[in-house]
């Protein structure tokens, strides 16, 4: 089995989870409707085939079932099953959102026995300077947090969930100085917290590309908070093209249901790239149906694999195995290569991995 | 075969048709281009396989004559053919368009041997006001014919057509009474008629909701009056936020071409549902393929069947056969299930049916 | 085997190409990613699995294998195999575009020994005026161009790029020749040269109406200068209800990811026609599945094969045969029918082709 590059996923839940709270971190919903489950569904059924024996469950059992055994084993032995089975090289792990405590970089990659990577948020960096940054200061004391954590050895890319906060429209032009000050003044005078400001994620976007760490965009759907109309790889086309001649890679992630307007960017764009993300194991069966759409336009040089796994190690798991069997041997081998490509610190995996 | 509930639909036209009438009604296009027929698409190739026959025509015959046939068989002994065919244990009937005389709910369910119930559409409950009613007076009224046609044994739902109007771009905030007040003032001084006021089709969906019963929306295709870029499902995105507290199920009909983007509305938020409606019998064989799209995301107990079935009874029966194919019996049953979950009122049937 | 009439193409280039002069013509893209080649992608399959062979080159060889037996046999060879194997009755040749010489129609209908017409650009005719018009008289010698193309015998439609230029948001209203005139004086002040001004394109596509000739609209993908958004044929809507009552035919090129769109008004608006266009030979083995998509509504009468091959014969060739493979028989037939009737003055090849 050729091992993958997960290069875009999150840490694990460090305690076992009832049915409530399994339901509500499977898909996007928080919550099942009245007297239907997500189980239900494209997502379920891929659960049930692929998760279920690898717990020793067999697949048409229910999933009460599934869940008594899965909380027998507890969290570690099931996070370590499934992380293995996903047949990774290597996870590189967005740190940046942790509604309760997942597992570090480290401990993912060791529950996989992969090396890991860490994915830095932008908004996090940001958001973290809280208090004790000036309006005047701010963008100096971002560029400063970026630098810092680019030059640790475990960072190999940033990341923007501008999609969630202003949505894709970013303007082409970087942001004056003054104009981030003014921006920021805003932002610190509503008590600092959560940012959605055009004008900021655009700074922190271009402040990103300095670093020459490649940096990955959100796209596509997420959960109930997102605007998905405003989540079209399409609108990023005005600040792809600005950002082109940085040669910096940029990553479009999900990107469903506009995959293939993100191939078309993949194709004319020559630092775009695109993965699937967490539509493979949303979608279940389907992965090689939606693959096979974005595979339309998308040069093969510039598609990757991530699962966009959080909080279920199973989702990690499901992401390879759909992949795996929609992808094929070939291109999930181009996936790895065009990984280590993307991400030169990755490195390439030996031959005693 | 399973029988299904058709949880929207329209009556049939009480007369035979020509060529030409039968093939205006076929599609959402009033008329073929010069030189070509509508016949000869994916829905006329679904017409001759599945409804030539039910006519005892041959497939391969001549439009002219399975038209011939089936004028000498009758209006009435072809719609009861093709509705029983259909295997309905339910007819949900919007009774608000009717450009000529169609079967009332109750003659459209004697033709299926099926229940029937009615939908009742909300610009045709404001448009009935029409003289008899004052600015201010207007939101008062809407309430009131409202809650007295949510008390009809036979009204299981409500509809909305603001696609058609003014797009789903709805405001996600009730519009307050002087708001109403205004907007119906203006719509008064214009001669009452047709409505095509947001703030008024934001009313009266709001409105709707506080009977309790759900509220269908059309959404995506439809005839060329529509501007198909406001059919979106995302753009009612705020206004679903907005409604969820009330716990009142919503019902996206048709979707396409944007059905993964209701699916996706359907995942995330517990009181979406959705259906292909209309879309069914217009791609024929490729019903398959765009269901498989839908269920990508969204869970199987919010999808919805619907045949949207209007004037011609090979387009109720067409539905439910291409429906029935692309499903599967446990998809099938499965949509009946969620229709008695959605309208409990429609009641499960008996062992009798 | 049926031959097609690829009814929107370009000419191919003079010279023998350099794998990167090659490339860069391949597709939408100007360049491959820096470690990446376009070779490597949906397109390239099909140019390793359909051309390769046509120049007795293995599929499994390498690009560079290809380029040299390619120089050796000469562009001129290549061109009449690729051209000839396409099987063509007739080409008609966009001559609006040509950043290098690329060959006349007569010449591109040589090589492919099928009848060749003339399809002219409206924005070449307005940019060809130069110095030698007056903001005032810019109307009347737009219109005259227009009528001494349209008399000419071989010219059979015109084509408008407005899509690339302000987007397919035309307004639906034929501007006055005042603000024509505006309009004009504002291009003619900044030194006339590329047009952008939508006012501008959409007098030239009311101008071509004026003419009785056939209109083609690039919709949907394109190289990197398009804002991909801009060009979904949706926009074009309003447009087209207004342009109806002149019975001209408009067609819709290319169209993708907007095909689904593109569908929709083919079967509601009876002027309006499609075809895949370019998309044709990007997306390679899923041809199948993408025409598959825009049949789900396209009524078959409305449908036209074209290959929008440029500067590479390969385009020209992998477009028909993937096309005919993808359509099969009946359809490909029907396509050909169809351009017959949409430009009368390419007649029906007689027996002896």
């Amino acid at each position: 089995m050729e091992l993958l590059v997960d290069h875009h996923c999150h840490g694990v839940v460090r305690r076992d989870l009832d049915r409530a709270a399994f339901e509500a971190r499977l898909t996007e919903a928080d919550q099942p409707a009245p007297g239907t489950t997500l189980f239900d569904s494209a997502l379920g059924d891929a659960l049930r085939a692929h998760c279920f024996p690898l717990l020793d469950v067999a697949s048409d059992a229910s999933p009460e079932a599934y869940l008594e055994r899965r909380a027998a084993l507890g969290h570690a032995e099931v996070g370590r099953r499934m992380l293995r089975a996903a047949g990774l090289a290597a996870v590189l792990v967005d740190t940046g959102w942790a509604p309760e405590p997942l597992t570090s970089p480290a401990s993912l990659g060791d529950l996989a026995g992969a090396a890991a990577y860490e994915v830095v948020r932008l908004e996090a960096v940001a958001e973290a300077l809280g208090d004790g940054v000036s309006a005047g200061g701010f963008a100096a004391a971002v560029r400063s947090s970026l630098a810092a954590a680019a030059v640790r050895g475990t960072t190999v890319a940033f990341k923007s969930v501008a999609a969630y906060r202003v949505g894709l429209g970013l303007g082409d032009e970087r942001p004056s100085d003054a104009a981030v000050a003014a921006a920021a003044g805003r932002w610190l005078a509503g008590g600092g917290g959560r940012l959605a400001d055009e004008v900021l994620h655009r700074f922190l976007a271009f402040a990103a590309l300095d670093t020459g760490l490649p940096l990955q965009f959100h796209t596509g759907l997420g959960d109930r908070d997102v605007d998905l109309r405003s989540c079209d790889p399409l609108l990023l086309a005005p600040w792809l093209r600005a950002a082109e001649p940085t040669g910096v890679p940029v990553l479009l992630l999900h990107c469903y249901p506009f995959h293939r307007h993100a191939a078309y960017l993949a194709q004319v764009f020559p630092t775009v790239h695109m993965d699937l993300g967490l539509t493979t194991h949303n979608v279940g069966a389907r992965a090689a149906a939606v693959l096979a759409e974005a595979l339309e336009l998308c040069p093969y040089g510039k598609f990757l694999y991530s699962s966009d796994g959080f909080a279920l190690p199973e989702l990690h798991f499901l992401g390879a195995a759909l992949f795996r069997s929609a992808a094929g041997g070939e291109l999930a081998r181009r996936t790895t290569e065009n990984a280590h490509r993307v991400y030169p610190a990755v490195g390439v995996p030996g031959p005693g991995r």
